[in-house]
C-alpha cells in the first residue's frame, strides 16, 4: 500500500514537474512560432490540413463554412489514444472482473470470466462476441452513473499499460491534441464519435483532450431513473443500447448531433461509414484517416490486424484522395510525455 | 398560388420591418438600461433568477460554478413555445396525414386516419395511445432525414395557428428568449429536453431559440444508415426508438449530456423528473415551472390539462420552494410580436 502512496506521490510531483516545463516550452513556442501544430513534420499531410481550415474558415473564400456547421468528429481508439496490445477499455473489464470475482467464486469455473481469471488470453479470445458481451455486463452494468464514473476515475489513477508502464491517459497522441486544439481556436465544434462505452470515455475526455462531455458520442448499455426515495440516480442495465461503430457512427451522429460533420477523422474501417457521411457533406469536408506505421514508437499494422482494421478505408481513402496520416512520418513525437524526455 | 406568394412576400417585408424595429428597441434598451431580462416584471420571480446566476458565477462566492457544470435544461413545448389548442406537432402531424391521403386511400375508412381527413377531433382524441403512435409513424417515419427537415420547414413556412393565424414559430415566450440569452451570456450551455420529435426541433431551434441543434434532446424513431450507391442517407424507420418524457428526460440529460443540469425549467408533470434530477445536484440549482395563469393572452390550465398537465409539480415545486413563474404576473409580454404591436 505505501509503495502505491509513493508511486502516486512520485507520480503527482512529475506531473507538476511536467506541466511546468512544458508551460515554459508553450510560452517560448508562442513568442518564437506560431505554427499551430508544432508535433507535425512538414510535409503533404501537415500542408493539406492547414490548407483546408484556412480555406472553409476564410469568408473571402468560396468554400467559406459557417460556424454553426463547423462539426469535426473524431474516433478515439487508435485515433487520438492507442488501442494496442489490445483495446484500454478491455483492460479496464479485465481488472474489474477481477476486482469483483470474490463476490462471483461460480467465475472460477465459468467462461469467459475463468479465462480472465485464469490471465489466459488465448482462451479468451476464443469466446467470441458473446463472451465479450458477457465481460462487459459483468464489468460495466449493476451500478450507477455516479458510481461507475468513480470506478473508470479510479481504475485510470492506478493501471498501468503494460508496454509503457505508464496511465493509459499517458497514451494520448500529442499531434492529435494539437489537432483538436487548432480546430476549437477556428470554432469547430469538435466531438468524440467512438466505438467505446460513452460513459467509460466521459470521466476524463474533457481534461484529457478538452471536448466537453457532452460532445462524446459512444457505445452505450440501457439505463433506468430511479428516484430512489428522493436521491435520483441512474442505474446501468445489462442490456445494450447502441452499438456506436461501422453504420452506427453515421447513425450516433445524425442523433446526437443532428448534422453531417464537415471534418472526420479515424483509423479503421469502422470508422469508413463516419468517413463517407461527412464525405457527402455539401458543403467542403475534409476525411483524415491515421495510419499506425510506427512499430518502433507505438504499432504497426493494418489491413491484417484484429484490432483497429484499416483495410477497405485504406484503399477509399487513396481512391477519393482523402488525407492519411503516415504516423512515423507525419508525427514528431506520439505521445506528450515524449516533450518532456 | 399568387396568393400564397402575396402573403409570403408580406410576411417577409413584415419580418425585416420588425427586425428592424426591435433592432432600435434592443439598442435603445442596452445604452439605456442593462436589464437582461426586459420582459419580466420585477418581483420575486425575476429576482430569484437574477441572485441565482449572479450567485454561481461569482468567483468569490461560497456557490461559484464552474464553466463547465454551467448546464441548463429547458422543455419545449408550454415552456419555450405555447402547447395549446393540441401540441403543435400534432398540428404537423395532421397536415402530414392529408397531404400524404392521396397515395393512401384505404385511411379514408381506417382509424386515426378516417379521424384526421374528417377533421372529427373528438374522434381522434378517443384513438389512445396506440392510435397518436400511428398517426406519428405514418407522417413522421418512411423518408430521409434530409427529406424529413425539408417537409418540417416546409410546414413551419406556411402553417398557421389556429387561434393566432401566424406561424407556430411566432408562439413562442419572449422572457424564456431572453432567459436563455442570459444564460448564455453568463456560460451556460443551453440544452432543450423535450418530448417533441429530436428531428421536429432541429431544423428551426438554432433559428428561433439561438440553441444548437446538437444541444437538442427529444423523442426519437429508429434509423438506419443506408450507403445509396454512394449518396449516404439516413433513413427513418417506423419504430419508436426513445420517449424523452419523465423518467426519459432524466435518462436522456444522462445519455446526451452526462451530467446532471444546475438549471432547470419545465411546465408539466412530465417535467417533474428532469426538475428532481436537477435538484439532486451537488451543486446548488435552480427549478423553473412555468405556470400557465393568462387566459387572456396565451392559455391557463393546469392540474386538469390533458395537455402539459401541471399538478405533482406544482406540489412539489411548492413543497421545496422551486421558482414558480405566474405567467399572468410575471411576463410584460408573452410572444415576441406583442413587441411590435
Amino acid at each position: 500500500m505505501k509503495k502505491i502512496f509513493d508511486s502516486l506521490a512520485f507520480a503527482f510531483f512529475m506531473s507538476i514537474f511536467v506541466a511546468c516545463t512544458s508551460n515554459t516550452k508553450t510560452v517560448n513556442k508562442n513568442t518564437e512560432n506560431t505554427d499551430p501544430l508544432p508535433s507535425w513534420n512538414d510535409g503533404a499531410t501537415k500542408t493539406a490540413i492547414l490548407d483546408y481550415v484556412n480555406d472553409v474558415t476564410n469568408a473571402e473564400s468560396d468554400n467559406y463554412i459557417e460556424i454553426s456547421e463547423r462539426i469535426a468528429t473524431f474516433d478515439n481508439d487508435g485515433n487520438l489514444w492507442s488501442e494496442q496490445p489490445a483495446y484500454f477499455q478491455l483492460f479496464f473489464a479485465i481488472d474489474r472482473i477481477k476486482e469483483l470475482a470474490p463476490e462471483h467464486p461460480e467465475w472460477k469455473n465459468e467462461q469467459p470470466y475463468k479465462a480472465v481469471l485464469d490471465d489466459d488470453m488465448d482462451s479468451l479470445a476464443k469466446q467470441g462476441e458473446h463472451g465479450i458481451l458477457k465481460l462487459v455486463m459483468a464489468s460495466h452494468a449493476g451500478n450507477t452513473t455516479d458510481e461507475f464514473e468513480a470506478i473508470v476515475k479510479d481504475w485510470l489513477a492506478t493501471a498501468k499499460h503494460p508496454r509503457f508502464n505508464r496511465p493509459y491517459t499517458d497514451l494520448v497522441y500529442q499531434p492529435m491534441l494539437e489537432l483538436i486544439k487548432y480546430l476549437q481556436e477556428n470554432n469547430f465544434k469538435t466531438f468524440i464519435v467512438s466505438g467505446g462505452g460513452i460513459e467509460f470515455m466521459r470521466p476524463w475526455v474533457e481534461e484529457v483532450y478538452g471536448i466537453p462531455k457532452d460532445q462524446v458520442i459512444g457505445s452505450s448499455i440501457k439505463t433506468e431513473y430511479d428516484y430512489n426515495n428522493g436521491n435520483p440516480v441512474i442505474k446501468r442495465l445489462p442490456e445494450i443500447d447502441f452499438i456506436d461503430d461501422k453504420e452506427g457512427k453515421a447513425e450516433g451522429i445524425n442523433r446526437f448531433i443532428g448534422r453531417k460533420p464537415i471534418f472526420a477523422s479515424g483509423n479503421s474501417d469502422g470508422d469508413l461509414q463516419m468517413m463517407r457521411w461527412a464525405a457527402s457533406n455539401k458543403l467542403k469536408s475534409f476525411m483524415l484517416y491515421v495510419h499506425h506505421t510506427d512499430a518502433e514508437r507505438e504499432w504497426a499494422y493494418d489491413r491484417d490486424s484484429h484490432i483497429g482494421r484499416l483495410d477497405k478505408g485504406l484503399d477509399e481513402a487513396n481512391e477519393k484522395g482523402w488525407t492519411v496520416i503516415d504516423m512515423k512520418k507525419d508525427w514528431k513525437v506520439i505521445y506528450p510525455f515524449e516533450l518532456a524526455e
